[in-house]
């Protein structure tokens, strides 16, 4: 006991830097050799982790990306509260803060998801994994997307803007895969916060359009 | 040359026939199998052809899916024009539009441009395929979007909105990859219908919002 006491945090910390140096490289060879090409023996190697450990830390594939899903998703939503927080308030934050919904999926992170959705797509072992944490995912980036938006949905129609919101930026992260759609993106940006405006934020604006309040 | 002669016009249609199954086995195999999983050999057995046959005409898989993305796209746009066209005028005709549009990429035909999408983001020469076809078939949709919405693209942010239309469409068709997610598109739609509405069709309706005319 007294021997592997004192190893004790030393043995956590290094656990924790495999684990995130794995997630780090699969999503990596995701993005670069797809599903087909995502290995255990090619995540280790490429993390420079032995694959005895790596197969302790996650003995399957599966669990591989089950770790990087979430792990990202969290990444991404915890960056983007960091960089709303950052906003001014007030109207002047319509088009920044629109401007980052829809580059949400515009990155790596995206690409490596989508590789993993199409593969499932013919796999039904990796869309029984996946299905729990596309919920669990789209969840999370909605209640921060209303967060962002400051919408009430309360309201009729705001809870379908807010989701429109979300799938138009997945359909922009698409349409990013094979080029850089950046200039395309921020336009509708551009547009997508004019017509966000008046459906989301509303009663932000009391006695909007009632003359004489 | 008097023996080849009455020949010709079977063989014409035979050839024809022969295509059209070689493009509908493609699809059905893209969507089933994926791009690891299409061959020309697999693509011909499906179609009921000789591989020497299905080589006649596909040389390459790359060759098959060139002319499956256009024959379809092109198919696709007719529908969507025939549908369009039995909908009645007038105010009512925009939320069936609406749905006819975030309908566009709900079925196989997407899944299987997905998988095709997919693989050409880790392989440069399916890439240098599919970018020209993907702008074609890109600029064919938004013709076909701009048509059915009767939008004017002079006004100022009309274009971003069907462009964000379309988008929305394709986040829509990922959307519904691994589950059946019609019942939540047929609610954007209702949403996205009253915000195209004054936007893209205010021209439709002189004199609005501006009192007395």
């Amino acid at each position: 006991m007294t021997t592997r006491e004192p190893l004790r945090e030393p043995r956590q910390e290094r656990s924790r830097t495999t684990r995130r140096k794995l997630i780090g490289a699969v999503v990596q060879c995701l993005a670069e050799r797809g599903w087909q090409g995502t290995t255990v023996a090619e995540v280790a190697e490429r993390a420079g982790v032995s694959r005895g450990a790596a197969q302790h830390h996650f003995p399957t594939r599966e669990d591989l990306v089950v770790a990087a899903v979430e792990h990202l998703g969290d990444e991404q939503i915890a960056e983007l509260r960091a960089r709303a927080a950052a906003l001014p308030a007030g109207p002047s934050r319509a088009l920044p803060v629109a401007e980052m919904l829809l580059d949400l999926y515009a990155g790596e992170t995206f690409r490596a998801a989508l590789h993993l959705w199409v593969a499932a797509s013919t796999d039904a072992g990796l869309r029984d994994v996946l299905l729990p944490l596309q919920a669990r995912v789209g969840r999370e980036a909605h209640r921060v997307a209303v967060e962002l938006l400051g919408a009430d949905e309360s309201r009729p129609g705001v809870r379908e803007t807010v989701q429109a919101t979300l799938d138009l930026a997945r359909g922009l992260g698409l349409a990013n895969l094979l080029t850089d759609d950046t200039p395309r993106r921020r336009q509708i940006a551009r547009q997508w916060a004019t017509l966000l405006e008046p459906t989301v934020t509303a009663t932000a604006r009391p006695g909007a359009g009632v003359p004489g309040t």
